[in-house]
């Protein structure tokens, strides 16, 4: 077949050029007064680039007409005006900076630990907190050893050790998709939970606020949301006030503890009388009750994925500064976990069985009163928990691309937006961790039980790929850190398997049903995307210029009017066949167009289908189909001419016709639909 | 301008006609045995009528592929096949036929009259039931003043009586669109009360359905709704039984007490403790309080309107039959109205402050005993309210469409839909109507405060309006006319001033703020088909073929795959200076593109516009703009690639920017779209 292009008599249009002068006639001062000068209208849109290449500017994002420029203002105000792919910065974080930005989902859990243990604890009376330090002390070697094993991964992954990318590299789709679902399963979860324990910390001291719980909580994620859309920098310096200052009040509350032991003063706590009056003991101090005592403060190592994410944003030498912080984060994690829970135990604190007072309040405002110590600790445990969600709004966009980019999440995830963040995945995780809170009421003790399991099946992924890893390689020192990784492997799997049997039944069976649905999800997303590449590869069809056979251009016209006619005369300048069809009803007004068409319309052929159903839709395609059976290879071009009203509420008055018919056409095979404006003016 | 039509050369598509022969190749037994035989596929779906004129069949309306054909199975399942226009029947109707169809509103409403105005009486104490026989004949006196005056209407407007129409014709737009608005509200009202009431009167006797008395509400109005789509005929036949049945039980029921009353052995109803348990009356018997009763008991008079509505399906001569059916209603209404509150007083029936039964039901298992008598009572009492909430389903679409017709409601309201009947009416009144029973929980007394306000509203336009008519054409016997009309005006007005007023707070004020709002509504849209009217009517524009330029067509790119290569070949076959545009945030994917261009594309332009900002709209926007500035007059198109998938959901993974990318389009001045989909196949 041969390139056959139209052959038109007449002015064609002129080469396209944005960058092309233009006349502008001008008006002078007095009447009848004018000039013609020569302008380039769209010079600071457009810059010149190489032959054929245009550089947009900013102003073609920011500039915009009717409806539209009023969303694109609020939305400059709330997520500030776009930035150039050019001005991606790369910042590099000191140790003590990168310390303050990745370790504070890890080091914030510990104003919530003790108290989940605690509350589980309180099942069996108040006389199980004695298991409270023995507890704290286990799971802080539990920090230990995962602390050392991901010290190893660190090193291995410098370029980002996300236990996604570990677990694909080592072990294979399955087991990355499966620690990746895991992930994404918890960093909507960090949210959710760090947001309500922050809200937490705000209620003890501001009681009033209590019943506000949820929409504070949801206020806070808009709020993320937006400081992320705008693209926090990760820059480290504005980061650092909240979690050094949360470290130093809590230290301090622990030496004020401390001070208050050895002067003999420290006293103990008593619990109002209505916490009490509740009815003793619900159940035995089982082993199982214990073990879910355990699963609930394990939420202590949560984060320490987030530092091996980081590892390509530390200075050099990367991989052991990033070691080094994580080392270090563990030990300050340790040394609050511990203390907190010492406190505790030495004042025999009961848990605030309404939630409205949290366990590190309680401790607080016990140890050093009702004083200006007591609100900075508050607003300081606030803020670094504020900043554990943050970090998660990091990761799981971060996670998703790397998801998207793979083709196992549909593309919009690996885009990034006007302010260089990824949109979808800040939306996406938003959304989510709000309809979380807004479910569990913003609640920590009711959000718990989901947690931890997803961080417990990622550890022991990612561990397990990096003793495959040594297993494979056997690089110098392998077998010291095949064992280091394989006891982390298997002490994280053990913990997994507690975590997800203790919790079950209170709520980890709903990840344990999420997670495959998740998994299987991605793996369709992927087979599709795979599927239709392999349809769409232009390696897969010969080299040179397409050529279409000149379509059949129908116009289904209603009556004749100037919109029909608008639409005709296009139809006219695609096609020399075009056809306008008139499907009515009425017999007598289809005589009455037939005998005015030539005066409206030419020469333009007219058919007129009757349609004594009354119906539109179903004549049409069978008429299309007709000619489709005579010339199954030529497209169908369906011309519909549209009112375009003034106003959007207008259009429930219009086009409600040309609705149905595009529903129905779209996906039609061979089929193009061209819709011809008709713009109402002001009456 | 001259008419300049593509001058191409090569095979040039046939010219349209579904009827013609096409090959078609099919198999023999053997393999490799195959013939060609000449067939004309679409013989049964088109007939040919005149020159260039088509007669769809029942088939393109039918015969439908993919998941559409699923849903047309269940609309032909729900509501048959489509019947076409010739098949409009208009059966004629007897008096004894009108009756039971016109009258059926009117006469069911006996059912609640006398509890409601029982339930408003209480509140003053049980001792002011000795009103409720006075009020009732007082509303048989505004009944006989309203039926007489009617008797007039008929006779005027043989063609119909609706107040709309009484009221547009003889006293102008405003009244008539008050009358209409109040009449759409009554008709939405007249489905709920007696819906609500019906459901009452079965529960009445199976008490086991009073829970679900919504659900069962919400199910019968989708009963009535596809019985209607369907098409229900007006056929008389067999909506006779349900009246007449009705009517004969409660003669029968009234019969039984005066037989029993005869006989001394009438007895007293003695409510359960529970009921009088409720503290004593919570009001006195004021003026106010007596006239919200009357207001209450007021409800008797609706329904008057639909045998007015109705006189064109009489038998000639229809006016005087109408005339005679009317004053027939009119009789029988007043007997078992007075009937029921008679025998309500005679043995001081208590109303059910629960509402689980009706007093209709609570008289007759006083009088008649727990037995078949009062089951077959309570189901002619649901039929008959079923009827009567069935001539709304006539009434409420038949003014619709006038007011469609007239331009105050929006087009579609005036189309008849496959069964002819008007389609979009009796779905929105199905709507209204089941949205109104579950916000008031299908309670008749809480419905009833927003009831009868409307009816009478109408009533008084109505009536004022053939008052001036009388005064205008001074035709004979004009003043007894006159006095008449004015007479029944006259009440009509303090009534409805009484019902408004009374029942304000209770619920009316809601009607009042309506009924504005619709007038107000049905204005604006009347106002804005008169400016498109205006606008695009072609008597304004000169006569002879208009004449389109050949467009700029240009096709945005993503990438060079097949469904781009398919656009682009599409846009080079109607025009010879198509160009691709390739806007993308990565210089060297464009120049990679670049190198590649023209041995995917051949000659055909590319301009790649680079996007710092990794827009893709607004540079695009900006660069049409740009060339429209320079040959403003010249259309625009836009061919968009669409990858069509084989599931709708997997259009979540596609498509999104030609989604958002149309959503800016649309409404762009002199910018067609065309849509050229690319199907993906089973892989």
């Amino acid at each position: 077949m041969t390139n056959r292009p139209p052959n038109r008599p007449g002015p064609e249009p002129r080469r396209v050029d944005p960058l092309l002068e233009v006349r502008e006639r001008k008006h002078g001062q007095r009447p009848g007064d004018a000039y013609v000068r020569i302008v380039r209208p769209f010079e600071d849109e457009f810059e010149r680039g190489d032959e054929g290449q245009l550089i947009a500017s900013e102003r073609t994002v920011l500039s915009r007409t009717g409806w539209t420029a009023a969303l694109r203002r609020i939305r400059t105000l709330l997520i500030g005006r776009p930035i150039s792919s050019e001005h991606e910065v790369h910042e590099r974080l000191t140790k003590v900076k990168a310390l303050a930005v990745f370790s504070s989902d890890n080091i914030s859990s510990s104003a919530y630990a003790t108290e989940e243990m605690m509350r589980i604890l309180l099942i069996a009376g108040v006389s199980a907190f004695s298991l409270v330090m023995p507890l704290t002390l286990v799971i802080v070697l539990v920090l230990a050893i995962v602390a050392t094993s991901y010290r190893q991964t660190i090193k291995a992954y410098p370029q980002g050790a996300s236990s996604y990318i570990v677990a694909s590299d080592n072990l294979g789709t399955l087991p990355g998709l499966t620690a990746a679902a895991a992930l994404l399963i918890d960093y909507v979860l960090t949210v959710a939970v760090s947001v309500s324990a922050g809200v937490a910390a705000i209620t003890s001291i501001a009681p009033v606020l209590f019943d506000e719980r949820v929409l504070i909580s949801i206020v806070i994620v808009v709020a993320l949301m937006l400081g992320n859309l705008r693209g926090i920098r990760e820059s480290g310096t504005i980061f650092m006030a909240p979690t050094y200052l949360y470290l130093v009040a809590v230290l301090g509350l622990i030496a004020w503890g401390l001070v208050r032991q050895a002067s003999g003063d420290l006293g103990t706590f008593h619990a109002p009388a209505s916490w009490l009056a509740q009815e003793g003991p619900a159940g035995a101090l089982t082993i199982f009750l214990i073990a879910r005592a355990f699963s609930s403060g394990a939420v202590a190592l949560t984060g320490v994925e987030a530092i091996s994410d980081g590892v390509p944003a530390f200075k050099p030498p990367e991989w052991k500064n990033a070691r080094t912080t994580l080392t270090a984060a563990a030990i300050i994690f340790a040394t609050l976990f511990v203390g907190i829970s010492w406190l505790a135990s030495a004042i025999h604190v009961v848990p605030d069985p309404n939630e409205e007072q949290t366990v590190l309040a309680l401790i607080a405002r016990h140890v050093t009163g009702e004083g200006p110590y007591l609100i900075v600790l508050q607003l300081a445990t606030a803020l670094i928990l504020a900043l554990a969600a943050n970090t998660s709004f990091a990761d799981f966009p971060r996670l998703s691309s790397f998801l998207a980019r793979d083709g196992f999440m549909p593309r919009q995830f690996a885009f990034r937006g006007e302010r260089l963040a990824f949109t979808t995945g800040i939306v996406a995780l938003s959304a989510l961790a709000a309809v979380l809170l807004f479910v569990f009421e913003a609640s920590v003790t009711a959000l718990i039980p989901l947690y931890t399991v997803g961080v417990f099946v990622a550890f022991t992924l990612s561990q397990t790929g990096m003793v495959m890893r040594w297993w494979r390689r056997r690089e110098h020192g392998w077998r010291i850190g095949l064992l280091i990784n394989g006891l982390g492997a298997a002490t994280t799997a053990v913990i997994a398997i507690i975590v997800a049997s203790t919790k079950f039944l209170t709520g980890a069976w709903l990840v344990l049903v999420m997670a495959p649905m998740l998994i299987a999800l991605m793996l369709g997303i992927r087979r599709h995307y795979r599927a239709v590449e392999r349809q769409v590869a232009l390696d897969r069809i010969p080299h040179g210029k397409e050529v279409a056979l000149e379509p059949i251009v129908i116009v289904p016209i209603a009556r004749l009017d100037r919109p029909a006619r608008q639409a005709i005369a296009f139809a006219n300048s695609i096609s020399q066949h075009a056809t306008a069809l008139h499907i009515t009803n009425d017999p007598d007004s289809a005589a009455a167009l037939r005998e005015r068409w030539p005066e409206w319309a030419g020469t333009t052929e007219l058919v007129v289908v009757e349609s004594p159903y009354r119906a539109l839709v179903g004549p049409l395609l069978r008429y299309m189909d007709a000619l489709q059976a005579q010339d199954p290879d030529r497209p169908i071009v369906v011309v519909l001419s549209e009112i375009v009203p003034r106003h959007w509420w207008e259009n429930l008055l219009h086009n409600q016709t040309s609705l149905r018919l595009k529903l129905r056409l779209f996906g039609r095979r061979n089929t193009i639909v061209a819709d011809v404006p008709y713009h109402l003016t002001k009456d």
